[in-house]
């Protein structure tokens, strides 16, 4: 069993919390210990992780909020929406729950940005936890702050900067995660290499087996180093004002697949997977990076078993979903390109080019 | 015509705003100058307010925004809801509005809480500026960040702290004002007086007539002084951690009585003028107040032409409706009370007292 790693959050204004990553953290006493003090407490969870994990965690947190109550919600991208934030709403106001309580996200990113949201505005800001039980959640989603619910017009195009008070990454929980997860939890953490770190990407390509295979202390080292990476940007752009954008690669064509296709139908990491390729496309076509990093990138994705074919959309409903995204300005697409391994920034792109990068994946 | 007078708000972390107070500020260029850059502003308003002054605010944002869209809403407490926040956010990605785009919130309380809460999660944030039409809003709710919508439940149970831009508060707007809530804004001017500063009530006092007969420059001096003592407040509790819950005085019962009732029934202003006369009377039966205050600030009250006598919803209700009170912790039912004339604090107030003070006053 690996020890616990720490990564620290450091955010302005002396904000800061931990993210505590390691085998066997869900039954670990310390881990729901020194959170803010309340009365009660809510899990949030949905149909599939709540069997499996809600009543173990109740147990642990009884020893220290006199009630803890769970609300289970229907598993999937699809109920990322207002009907699910209500109901964890509905639940909080039913029970006349105060503004101390403090809700606890256990699951993956759709609970995770939904429960955030419901944290971010019930009587305007209760305390909550992040206790991520997918890959994608634990090194990404349940880092950073960032909540959410989706809208038919958009992904995550609702929500609030709001910072959990801790995250609980027990690696336990991966055991029990569908193949087609994890491996859409490993687009996030390939992700990482080409936009802030070249020996990360080279040290997914020697450990993509071990990944796959679950090796607890491979898996871990690769959760630990996403968090920093992923801390080290938040810390210095909490509200994504310019830097952290950059962990959006592979996410303009990602959420326009996701949308276009109806929520649920791709994974989210499938989707980011498939975007980042057309990115690392796109990255060329701007004169950014060579043909090499284009192959280099969709191998270690097709070797990860995630889609490298974009669903055929065609261009033109392409280019409608995009210019929803957030990081579009003024009706101008943007994206988030690959400068160099290891560096990437925010580019507007012609149409014309976004166009050419579609039809050459069979997507127009 | 009195000049422009200017209110500054300062927040932690150096961020700050402006509230400017006069007459013809909806007219005036500068009003409108010095915002964000955008390529889009929307006004939101309400089908009372937009067409007497919509079509005079987009012309002037026209100087400044290429693109200035209006959306409508309907009026009313009632449609503080769900339904009403999905208008608006359902408009701002109908039209793929980038996450520059500016709000407007043009309209009393009830338009600037829902525009603020939409412009806090559309797209995680989006920049808003408050024009409240409204005495009330103008001398309370467009000040100071509080953004929300009612829940069946509770009001004001959804929301976020989130600053607007600037807030412009154009006293000829008031000239449009119905009557009834021109005494409503009213409620929360008396409010300052027993909360914050003795020399306000009694100025109150000395010149309600004026007020109740629209003099501008009494007007003018109102909003100022209560403008000044919530910046005050607000600039050093800006998240309500404590300090800041005196501006609550009165809205306890108040908002059992709004949701009690039926949101729309009585105005909010009528509402928390009536709490404030029973908090007052809690005041005293905690042995804070003499019974002279009491009387005094009844009398002040009925001279104003608000309601002193609450609705006859029977004891039980009333406490179950305020135990869901934002202020409420691990069941206990808190009041804002008056320590000494221009002094409050939070109090922990017995059931058995509370139920005094509503049979007292034919509520029970």
């Amino acid at each position: 069993m690996p020890a616990t790693d720490t990564v620290h959050i450091h955010l302005s204004d002396d904000r800061n919390y931990e993210i505590r990553i390691g085998s066997g953290l869900l039954n670990e006493p310390a881990s729901w210990q020194g959170l803010p003090k309340a009365a009660a407490a809510v899990i949030v969870s949905n149909e599939t992780v709540a069997p499996l994990y809600a009543e173990r965690l109740r147990e642990r947190l009884l020893a220290v909020y006199k009630r803890v109550d769970l609300v289970v919600l229907p598993d999937g991208e699809q109920h990322k929406g207002w009907e699910s934030l209500n109901r964890i709403c509905d639940h909080l106001l039913g029970e006349a729950l105060d503004r101390k309580t403090v809700l606890f996200a256990l699951g993956g990113g759709v609970i995770g940005d939904m429960t955030g949201f419901a944290a971010a505005i019930y009587m305007r800001g209760v305390p909550f936890v992040q206790v991520p039980t997918t890959l994608l959640a634990q090194v990404d989603s349940s880092v950073g702050g960032k909540t959410a619910i989706n809208h038919p017009l958009g992904k995550n195009m609702l929500g609030a900067f709001y910072q959990p008070e801790r995250v609980i990454a027990d690696l336990d929980t991966l055991d029990t995660l569908p193949d087609r997860e994890l491996r859409a939890g490993l687009a996030e953490v390939i992700k990482y290499g080409p936009i802030a770190d070249a020996a990360f990407l080279c040290w997914i390509e020697d450990n993509l087996d071990a990944l796959l295979s679950r090796d607890k202390a491979v898996l871990g080292y690769a959760v630990r180093r996403s968090c920093e990476i992923k801390a080290d940007v938040v810390g210095q752009d909490e509200k994504e004002q310019g830097l952290r954008a950059i962990l959006n690669f592979g996410h303009t064509i990602g959420h326009a697949i996701e949308s276009g296709l109806g929520y649920g139908e791709w994974l989210h990491g499938e989707a980011v997977a498939c975007g980042m390729v057309l990115a690392a496309d796109l990255s060329q076509r701007m004169g950014l990076m060579p043909a090499d990093f284009v192959e280099r990138l969709q191998t270690l994705i097709e070797r990860a078993g995630l889609p490298v074919k974009p669903p055929r959309l065609g261009a033109d409903r392409y280019l409608q979903l995009m210019r929803v995204d957030k990081k579009a300005e003024a009706g101008a697409i943007r994206f988030v390109l690959i400068e160099a391994l290891g560096q990437a920034g925010l580019h507007s792109v012609p149409d014309a080019l976004i166009v050419e990068t579609l039809a050459a994946h069979g997507a127009a």
